[in-house]
């Protein structure tokens, strides 16, 4: 059990429940957040009679938790999240949001001319990275500030708003001045300390499934966020981490449905990192249109086989093109033939 | 390297490649198999020279392995296999074939009802188990020889063709004798005495993917039934055990595209088994679809709550109907838009 | 829930209890055994009130069930079962059992040469493959018939008793005729047929983990022997399945006290399949006998790098005895200190 | 392939580097770091002749890259590194080293109480979270610096150093103020700005492996600190994420002696998060010992079934207490018997 404190209780309130707690015989545990206190009640075995305790002065709210989280859930938030950039409506249910380029900013050139190759076949917002995690410190670590610059650049320069991974908690506002969506990567999907600080933003997160986190784990990460007042969260499926090889991870892409039933958030599908193959890119970027996702994310470069990195899962500018006819055609097919993108239907 | 003998080439011919092969330094192992046999080359790192050994009398071929598998790889058999069965054609790119039925045979009234309802929504195939694996010995473990028999009622009242499980060596003629395709489930992926049964019999088996097995191990179990003599083998994902337990495995459906450019044979999913969720089949099912699958497998129940098997995982004969219109619709679509259902295209 | 009727009880009083159940409103399914007939419930949710089944003539035990498995559990059978073989005594919670032979048996020379080298280092049992499974088809299967002959000349020659993998049900009494204990291969933990056959039998089987069996599937699956009547079932660890490809497998060296927490069934580790590299046997054997294990298995080859099969994970000769003295030391201070072997503690 | 300026190079040897590189036909992109500029080589397959390149002027190194980490490679660097912490030493191949506390600290008196019972048992040094990453945030999250200083309390009341959580980059100073070991948790093993704030630091990190992290990835995340400047890392593992249930988590326990091969950095054992619970720990602490760990990690609090974390797997003061008599003996036997705690030999 879990009681939230108004954000204007004192300390003389907060004691007062922690006795109100004493005397029905379990531990309070006072859990100062950073715009209010929670009281953790502990000790309890099942559900706990709340009467004595939810109408004591200062308490907003009794929480009966058995879920690592609340805010996210459908059931507490039935109707559809619509995060809004830049024009555009990601989780509006109507057409899936199309988010390409290159893994890394490398130039000017490079993000440019990506920039406009994508906006010319038809892609709604740009990606990039400008901070890189990467396996090992001897390797191209991305141009950082110098990275958002160009993103900013190529943005201005074809009006697609863009996203890019922060991988710090101190870099939380550099990147928010520069980005129209800001990503968590899957390696820190549990970097609590960056959740907490993004989400005290204004701007909306793309938050990354990690590569060994189960749905019960990625909901509670998104719950960071929102508990820290930012609503605007968007998942992202990316592959998960299993003993087969032949691909890069292995995409889940039932999560797609499974996530939509279980909360109001967008979920988005980046086939790129999940297969690790281009070859393998086209068929499951459709799958997951199929499947219900809210839009993908895609990597193009112009060089591939020059890339400083994921060369191998990159599209070619012809290649995304081509891909994009496909999608256009299977989109255009999906909403006339009834197919609701947003509500899944038990059979 | 693997020298392939005539399969009439008697002890004196295969002494003598052993000692040819054992005055280049290597050791010759002769590996014995129903018609032929092989030779195997211990001892080589990376290429040898096999001239002095290719053209000794009784030797049919020599192969290079590197692959634990070769008759099922593209590489040797460019062209797609095509398994027929009563009038379908598997794999032949056109219209994917849709297999249906209760995961288990119950009684006389359950699998006719079932048969007549799914041939009633368009389904191809229907599908059945007679004989069950099951996790414990004290679970419904299938009618056996009565299930066959009510199996081929049902066929023979619709008109469908009928796939169902086999599970040891010894019921391979018993389980021939009624179906049409004979099925291999996921625990017996590398029960490898079956597989060799499976091998010299004539008519088609469905290989479902074992829980935890790699591309390279699925098509080397593929392998066991072709080098004994029969080509018609149809494989299938069916999910694969992880970490993550929302879903009762991870449907891997990368591994369609992924596949079909290893390998001749047709591919197909059961989206019932790996996601175990009703809710989640329809959504799955359209996406193995467009990600190219040869066909899909699933899993309807007149009455799933009271199924002696995955109920949980189980469409309603009305729920079924309502997937086949939409699966109908988009494979027109598919059709239609100059989708090519077989030959994955790099981007 | 699960009736099992007395091995007399005949149509008419199964037809009985089958009213009796529908009356109650649920499904009752007979099971027919080689043995007695069980009947399932089906339909109840939770605990079934049997007052009205269980004095029904011909029952003779209800069975609430909740685990797939219940003969091996150590909740029914609190005492440990301990398997004799040939003077030995497994799981008797005195001196672990040391098994130590070649992945396959390859000719005469080299099994009776191991046997006689394990013998003199302090070996109790031999093991070898003759029908060895093999990822592909392509690749030495083992000796078969020869295999056998040539184990029991081995064993004849040190007093060893051994240990030799089956693979199908039709040859579980080929096998049966000549080896001291049986074998189920990972790959066949779940091939069920195989499971039932060897449950016929009057010889101990050792039973090894499945690469993605859950402990509560590894114990179904010894239930499967136990249940056809064999009590003389061995388990092995095998290492596991997962995403670390530094070693073969992982080895899950926390089974072996929780297994002796659950089942009464003696637990061996096989730290050459886990691992892989001959590098890393010595400590995980020794590691195993400190958590407890009953007995640890050993590849042991006279000529690793020559080895048809797992030679990078096989201890030479001198190996093994450097090995063994260490264990012999190992387990003289296990004894010594008050270390019992069988009885897990919670602290 | 990466060249490594000397720190004193300036734009225009790094301009003349860049340039040469791109005569050779390949890309040069330069890495700025701290303290130097690396300058990674792209474009190239295979060894790249150096020669051109490794005389010009600021060229410190060229590293002919296969892994993603060197430094700490036993290859570079083949004697142990030593980590000495009060008085301790860690990874001197003599005592292991014994580690204990709460997971979490709660008040003075459960941290103080547990600090003079772990010392009275024996313990080397104390454990206890102050910053507690938490899956969902509405859970208890530390007590923060107040922890750190009721810890700071508890050492000088006993003497013992402690280890002790940092989350973020910007309390590694905070952290680093108050304890002798600041400790990466598995969650944050791939958060590498936290890992390169600690690499700046000169107090010692221990690194926890991450849930799902390969032995590459986890020693390329301590190349991290390293090529920081900071030498001083112990490894930990504490078991990773697969499919079994049963315990938390699955103790890798094979890495302990493959991980000594391949670094020259201690590697401790977690066997309490590993397992998850209490019954385990014990001989899973001891099979750590044996298998050349040099030392462990294990949670103990005065009243487990009111811990506000991890309670389930944290040993009683008595428990602990055993365990140590037991560790005693078997570490005085490792000892005695010549078993060397440091240098796995091959068999």
């Amino acid at each position: 059990m879990l009681i939230v404190m108004n954000h204007k209780a004192g300390k003389k309130q907060i004691d007062a429940v922690t006795k109100a707690i004493g005397r029905l015989g379990f531990t309070a545990v006072p859990i100062p957040g950073s715009e209010r206190t929670a009281i953790g009640v502990l000790g309890n075995r099942g559900y706990v009679d709340d009467s004595t305790v939810r109408d004591l002065p200062g308490v907003q709210e009794v929480i009966h938790v058995s879920k690592p989280y609340k805010l996210v859930s459908r059931d507490f938030h039935p109707r559809n999240t619509i995060v809004k950039v830049a024009g555009l409506e990601i989780g509006a249910g109507r057409r899936p949001v199309i988010i390409a380029g290159p893994c890394a900013v490398e130039s000017e050139e490079q993000i440019c001319e990506t920039a406009r190759a994508v906006k010319a076949a038809g892609a709604d917002m740009l990606r990039g990275g400008a901070f890189k995690p990467r396996t090992g410190p001897h390797t191209f670590q991305g141009l950082k500030e110098e990275g958002l610059r160009l993103l900013a650049l190529a943005s201005r320069q074809t009006g697609l708003p863009f996203v890019t991974e922060v991988m710090s908690p101190e870099t939380v506002h550099l990147v928010a001045g520069y980005a129209d969506i800001l990503q968590v990567g899957a390696r820190n999907m549990q970097n609590f300390e960056l959740l907490r600080e993004l989400g005290k933003i204004r701007k909306p997160v793309l938050l990354k499934r990690g590569m060994s986190a189960t749905i019960e784990e990625f909901l509670a990460a998104a719950e960071y966020i929102l508990a820290e007042g930012n609503p605007a969260v968007i998942l992202c499926e990316r592959g998960i981490r299993t003993f087969e090889t032949a691909t890069r991870n292995t995409l889940d892409l039932a999560v797609v449905p499974l996530i939509r039933e279980m909360t109001h958030l967008p979920i988005l599908v980046d086939p790129s990192h999940a297969t690790g193959r281009r070859m393998l890119v086209p068929p499951m970027a459709k799958a997951a249109l199929v499947a219900g996702a809210d839009g993908i994310l895609l990597e193009v470069h112009p060089n591939p086989e020059k890339a400083l990195s994921d060369g191998p899962q990159s599209l070619t500018p012809q290649g995304f093109a081509r891909l994009m006819e496909e999608i256009g055609r299977l989109i255009a097919f999906l909403g006339s033939s009834g197919n609701d993108f947003r509500e899944p239907k038990s059979a």
